[in-house]
């Protein structure tokens, strides 16, 4: 999919972000708006612990329609308890109020701290006067979601007259299960809530919930989809296939970005018996601690990738009918090790992207999960966190 | 349970290690053997790439007899093929030839790298003689089987007039499911096979299936128990409790033990739902990498247990109802994170055992889960792994 060399809006969207006070200096807000009330669709974490946002997001989205986003970094207002709530609802009202619109029209998402009160005057005095700073670049309202990220996150590309634009943050607790944390995506093109809801959660399947920096699913996972229909109706199979393409590709680089990582990993198992097991298996790929050291020391071990796929105990796998290759070498062929190229298989495994690809010859269902490799940046990261 | 000091074989049970060649200078060879035939019953992995020996020990097992255990380190005869299977065989005849016995009585166990063809000839050579330097020291066995083990790994205890014994490795691959990384466990009580094999079972259910220092299940895990009755009948239950205790005890041993590993971690569910929930809630945690490295870290960081509870998606968890400690400071009540003292409980996760409690209130059931913390040790060991 050709995606756009720099990110821009579909017609009638801005957004603005800022710094707080939540933050020493970073941004810690953003507001991301449409012209008009937009068709809209959501899909959340399955964490039983969800954040007071994603509680009131849950109620909001049934409406169908939403004006803005607003979302502040920081403080994830989880395990937060009815003040909590009563917190995320006034941020609602406040966004309402700064661009003239209503709380059910809003959307609010917080990431951060888990079990931290929710600084919500500090928030509230924030917002005041931030529709006066709307632009027109995805890459300011990425800035102020950003938590551990090193680089903010924002694609688009235009399918016939429309254009879909994503907004995303990740980096650690990355293993979503509906959404990943934070993903928003914005179209003009003119959809109804329940296409944007079935085609959302289409592309999040083979996308979002097949993504894991570590193995840990956040407590606020969230992705949303926009669509204000300023550009008009589209062909809703070529949108389709742009929403998954860049749902995929903003996955890779939310992948890549994994807190500590240096490589990009994909695991690909093909032949599976069924979808569920070739999804189930590339996971147990991605997850695996051994696979993703091995990624990072640029050794082809083999014997790792046998057993992380053996450990998928209740799938059908057959060790006879069981190759491998490792970007494009292959490695194992019917359950043997081959005598392979060891230097040329290094160094491949150099390169930023590593492919895993298994074929189990068991059946015709295919999956592939997004990872990183696990460094000692990943450890310095998450043990030095302070959480309180 | 009071193990003994120093750790001593029960009557009849002696052991020889040796260097035959496989590594530069490190034992690599370990020969157990009973004076007489023993009862006997084993588990192993339940990876879908078993290993060789794991192949021939499930055929061998059925016998229910076994006269001695045969064992090298450095490489694992996994993804070798029939030629593989040929030298496990092989391997029970020398060992056999050396002691006198017949091939269906020895348990044959490789462990290191997958995916490189056993050195046959040099092992062959290498257990000749070995019958002569056996000695009561349960150590000196333990050491012909390290890997990447930083100490070799025995226990014994009483149980009425008998004595167990416990030998075994862990530190890396380590999730195992039936068994762990080889564990031998010897005894002179007078029980048959069966009643081994029901006892081992349980008993193995509650400590090495609950461990996990990586959550890579091995192919190669073997636990075995040889009873050979030189001591004659012993209480039944006590001889269970014993066992039950024994295989925890190593667990830990193993867990403390882990690849990087600076402390030892014991999760503990109360009052689940049920005993299935309850291990996979306690797993979740013990496997969290966020948990692990808060753990290294030192730092009480409540939404990280209540995540790694709560993304335990299908499992009965209700917010309002999950309390959490950490050794033995309440941290967590009703879904609420505690106003705690920061200071102590930091201290407290500064102690080498790091013990998290969460009860559900929402059934009775209960488990405990074993691993470790998640440190740049891991990393640099597994990264830095020449498989080839």
């Amino acid at each position: 999919m050709p995606f756009h060399d720099r990110p821009i809006f579909p017609r009638g969207f801005r957004c603005a972000s800022r710094n707080c006070g939540l933050k020493p200096t970073a941004k810690d807000l953003a507001l991301f708006v449409s012209d008009v009330d937009a068709a809209a669709a959501a899909v959340f974490t399955r964490n039983k612990f969800p954040g007071a946002p994603v509680l009131l997001g849950r109620e909001t989205i049934r409406g169908g329609r939403l004006r803005a986003i607003f979302a502040n970094s920081k403080v994830s207002n989880v395990a937060t308890g009815e003040r909590g709530l009563e917190n995320a609802r006034r941020m609602a009202v406040a966004a309402a109020t700064e661009i003239g619109s209503t709380p059910d029209r809003i959307l609010v998402s917080s990431t951060g701290v888990i079990g931290v009160r929710l600084p919500i005057e500090i928030i509230e005095a924030g917002v005041q006067g931030m529709s006066t700073e709307l632009c027109s670049d995805p890459i300011a309202g990425a800035e102020g979601i950003m938590t551990t990220d090193t680089h903010p996150k924002a694609l688009s590309l235009g399918v016939g007259d429309a254009t879909i634009t994503w907004v995303a943050k990740g980096s650690g607790m990355i293993e979503p299960n509906m959404a990943t944390m934070l993903a928003y995506v914005f179209t003009d093109a003119a959809l109804d809530a329940p296409a944007l809801d079935r085609m959302l959660r289409h592309a999040v399947d083979v996308s979002f919930n097949m993504l894991s920096v570590d193995s840990d699913t956040s407590t606020s996972d969230t992705c949303a989809i926009l669509a204000n229909g300023l550009a008009g109706p589209v062909d809703e199979h070529a949108f389709l296939d742009a929403l998954v393409a860049g749902c995929i590709r903003m996955t890779e680089i939310l992948a890549r970005d994994g807190e500590g990582a240096t490589h990009l990993l994909r695991t690909t198992i093909r032949s599976a018996r069924d979808p569920g097991e070739a999804r189930r298996i590339a996971k147990s790929l991605v997850n695996s601690p051994l696979i993703k050291t091995m990624v990072y020391g640029a050794d082809p071990n083999v014997g790792r990738i046998l057993m992380a796929v053996g450990k998928c105990f209740d799938c059908a796998i057959d060790p006879a009918s069981t190759s491998a290759w490792i970007n494009n070498h292959e490695v194992l062929r019917d359950g043997y090790r081959l005598d392979f190229d060891d230097a040329a298989v290094r160094a491949a495994l150099g390169s930023e992207i590593v492919d895993i690809v298994v074929s189990l010859g068991v059946g015709s269902a295919e999956a592939t999960a997004y990872g990183c490799d696990l460094t000692q940046g990943y450890i310095d990261e998450n043990a030095a966190y302070y959480s309180s």
